[in-house]
């Protein structure tokens, strides 16, 4: 095999046609071998296997740099520069990382930042004096951002070297939306030739390739816009999940997939519902009795379990805005201003895409949109890109913005009947990333007492304050201080956006401490607004929750304890606090 | 006067050709007068006062819904619909605002927010199945943001009607940037005939009017628009500053001027430089002897007093991105990478227009980019659109990021020096929004003893550590309690993303209380983590900042004595605590 024996790629460029065409296809096997034991991005790399071998065929990485969007089809790029072992024993991440490789740049996961930080890479060699190439390579479902828009548009300006390849694929996570589209098909639809061109619209030369997936016309391509001195978009027409059946013929499910049998594309299915699933059903039924009711989502329907059909069940009371968090927040707050309500499914890593319209343009206007938040705390996505960590901080601190944390599906549910029934304020509620579980039939949620926390255990001396998902670790840090003879307080605030003062003094006659636990970053959250609360009276406090930090593809129990987080290590600090 | 007498829209539909003309002349009176007397945005608004006219004239708000992107045009808006005299005596704000009128939607402030907006409420009347006319007004300027871009793109695929006016002026704040705008030139050149077009490409229709300052052009302009079913733009070339020769010669300086006489246009210079114009300068002199410095602005030159021939003799040295505050951070990201040296100025305001980009592009990757913040905290700007109360919550819960907080003048530039000359981690410096003042030469800066803190004066019993501009307050405080016999420790924390565990710890042996004084909201914020710290120890501690909310046009004392921070109130709290 030619891709065992590749550390860099130098070894490729003396390589023939006949031996490269063989070279894709054992990466294109290596891939498959690959993600159907470890899961991963199957389709876009299956995707990019030709265009990545041309690209570095013809360009000299390191010294040239190249800069992948999102950088979940950078496989191919990871097994010609010397990581093809590290790759296929699952050591090394699926994203790139300057850390791991000097042929990376930056650790990327979200989408439609490349052309912004290759136009910046070109400006420092540009100001450095240097000479060398810079690339970027974007999928046709990320120029849906307006990052990657901006970033576009000033290449053009800047106007020095930069190739921006944009790997269309014909699909999103899901399908495209967007007006762009229609262009980005009547560019295909006519090899390039169309006179309505979104890319000439902003200043950039054009190069069109109809077969990306062949491996000459790639070499071909890459040698013509080589040759160009100012921005030149290479527009690459490409098939998703390339030679792989199963892949080819249901892209969306094949876009993250987890492990799978080779042969037939199949996994083993899961036996439990998921909040997800759950979600949908709910939703689905809730739509048909509320005509009012208005779903949306930026590209990743399957967060709330909606696969095409059900999609398709919901008609126009379901938007998928594509990928484009801001539009999505700033269209339910209008959506919301007048009389409809929406409700928005998104994941914890993208609600930090979208600040501005969540303060701006959603709570200064205070209108009564409900945002569901999934993925969130450290059962969520492990990878450091897409940390479910910092949703909490992001967005309690905003005025206005009522936060609920369900500790499982009862409550859940519960605040989601609320939420939808309020007129009140823009509501998140933030959905358990763990296995579904039932803890609390909840008190009845009421508007007119807003931060009223709930009392499941009445207890003195320490009193617990557990928040969403971490309400199950508070119950074993109580069942822990039973066994030596203080029956705490435990508490689950429902509410992380507010205080409930009235219950927080009344605990100030029987107890010593108040500890509070949130599955999220410590600074600037929940807990820390507790702290400050007791700050001038004699209540000692105990802040547990994550730190500021971006931890990758962590096993959860070891992270857990790596940060003094176990029922033991928790106890063990409030006993020493006690003393 | 006919503008006196207007108390809605319907009165001027009657009106004749003639009548109207006069009306606009009437109308651009007004804005010179009240503008000459109270500051505002000159240019924008005598550029659509035929535009808006016309729209009320064709259209029936507020049945009809119009949106104005900023809104900081909408001054003839608001004389139409029965508030010629509040706008004229200066009571009601120079946004748009729901809760002043029917006519209005929302309160905006920032840029590239209505094409997402009016989607939105173009879906919500879609939904609730009724039946008028949707319309968003957009200037050029405005196109570079990324939110406005994913807005006409799902605009296009939503399909319903909907007009999106673009107020084409050939500006934004000072001149435009993007390759976007060679193409709006071209569309003006050709009388929108040109065949790249910007806004086909994403779908939508078209339509283009020459004179947009000709009152008879744009009335029949918006009859023809008006009887579109899709999604159509109105690209219409106006004169910004129309009708005022000072605001015609130098757009830029009347887009937003302080009083003037109207006869010279001409104001009172101010008698001291401003923070503003000493970075400008600082920046200037070293630009020239670091080649390897990049200064990036997005859209507001004027925030590091940047004119025109000084951005000119920046050279490449210099890049303003337009409008485009998620790609100014991810190109700084991206230069910082590679040895170049990015030095982002930015208005506090606008910094939550990047949130992802702070954290995802920038900190996730460590890159030492600067970014100097303006207008943050309570003498900030004081429209609730543009508060400054939240980037210290916002960032210094971002993992890598460092965050300082000079109080002075000296201290400003010893950090910036710092800043510059380190390569360790992205690093934000709050520039004062007070007059310019010295207080401290500071301790040298010292990297590796990140966050350590500098005692300013040695007492005991209380501690106050009063960060950025809220020094001086510390100090009042400090002068106050020496009266009654306690000479405080007085604490300059200069940095404000992490905490002097060493220096705490040593507070608690002669100290009982630690107060925080910070000039920003604080839930989230710096003074909550001492709080947090001190929690499971017996020292009291109180947070004074601002409040989780958003204020609008207060008076900087009134307001702080509402909320508690007259050097009294301190006191007074701290006595209360004390006993």
């Amino acid at each position: 095999m030619y891709i065992e024996h590749i550390t860099s790629p130098a070894d490729i460029k003396p390589m023939g046609m006949d031996k490269l065409e063989i070279l894709c296809d054992e990466i294109r096997q290596a891939i498959l071998t690959k993600l159907s034991k470890f899961g991963g991005h199957v389709g876009p790399n299956l995707g990019v296997v030709e265009l990545t071998v041309a690209m570095h065929y013809v360009f000299n990485s390191p010294v040239d740099q190249i800069v992948f969007d999102v950088s979940h089809q950078s496989y191919t790029h990871k097994m010609l520069t010397g990581r093809y072992h590290s790759f296929m024993d699952g050591t090394i991440s699926g994203y790139t990382n300057q850390y791991e490789s000097p042929h990376d740049h930056f650790i990327i996961g979200h989408t439609s930042t490349a052309a912004s930080l290759a136009c910046g890479l070109a400006k420092a060699r540009d100001i450095l004096k240097q000479n060398h190439y810079v690339i970027a390579i974007i999928g046709d479902g990320a120029l849906s951002g307006g990052e990657a828009f901006e970033g576009l548009d000033n290449i053009a300006e800047q106007g020095s070297q930069l190739i921006v390849v944009i790997n269309d694929n014909d699909t999103s996570i899901a399908e495209n939306h967007g007006g762009l589209y229609k262009n980005l098909k009547e560019l295909r639809e006519t090899k390039g030739q169309a006179s309505t061109n979104y890319f000439k619209s902003l200043g950039l030369d054009y190069h069109y390739v109809d077969d990306g997936n062949d491996l000459e016309q790639m070499i071909t391509a890459f040698q013509v816009v080589k040759t160009a001195t100012r921005p030149i978009v290479l527009h690459v027409h490409t098939k998703k999940g390339k030679g792989y059946a199963p892949a080819e013929s249901d892209e969306e499910d094949f876009h993250w997939h987890i492990p799978f049998d080779i042969a037939t594309g199949l996994s083993q299915p899961s036996s439990h519902k998921s909040y997800s699933e759950l979600t949908g059903e709910y939703l689905l039924n809730k739509i048909t009795e509320h005509s009012e009711l208005v779903i949306v989502n930026a590209a990743t329907p399957g967060v709330i379990g909606f696969d095409p059909e059900q999609r398709k069940q919901a008609g126009k009371q379901f938007v998928d805005v594509g990928i484009a968090e801001e539009h999505a927040v700033a269209f339910c707050s209008a959506i919301a201003s007048k009389g409809a309500k929406p409700i928005l499914a998104i994941y914890s890593t993208f609600m930090q895409r979208t600040y501005d319209q969540l303060s701006h343009d959603l709570c200064l206007n205070d209108n009564p949109a409900v945002i569901l938040v999934f993925e969130g705390g450290v059962h969520g996505i492990n990878d450091a890109t897409h940390l479910g960590f910092f949703d909490i901080a992001l967005t309690i601190n905003i005025p206005n913005m009522v936060y609920l944390a369900p500790t499982g599906r009862h409550e859940y549910f519960n605040m989601l009947d609320w939420a939808i029934n309020q007129s009140s304020h823009p509501t998140i509620i933030r959905v358990p990333s763990t296995k579904v579980q039932d803890y609390l039939e909840t008190l009845e949620l009421d508007y007119h007492h807003p931060n009223r926390y709930q009392v499941t255990q009445q207890g003195d001396t320490v009193a617990i304050i557990a928040a969403g998902t971490f309400y199950s670790l508070g119950q074993k840090v109580s069942d822990q201080l039973k066994t030596q003879g203080i029956t705490p307080t435990l508490i689950n605030p429902r509410f992380l956006s507010g205080i409930d003062e009235k219950l927080l003094t009344d605990l100030t006659k029987n107890h010593q401490l108040v500890i509070t636990l949130e599955d999220g970053i410590v600074s600037g959250g929940f807990g820390e607004k507790i702290a400050g609360f007791y700050g001038p009276t004699t209540m000692k406090t105990i802040n547990f929750g994550l730190p500021k930090a971006y931890p990758d593809r962590y096993h959860v129990g070891e992270y857990m304890k790596s940060i003094g987080l176990t029922p033991e290590q928790i106890v063990d600090k409030i006993n020493k606090t006690l003393k």
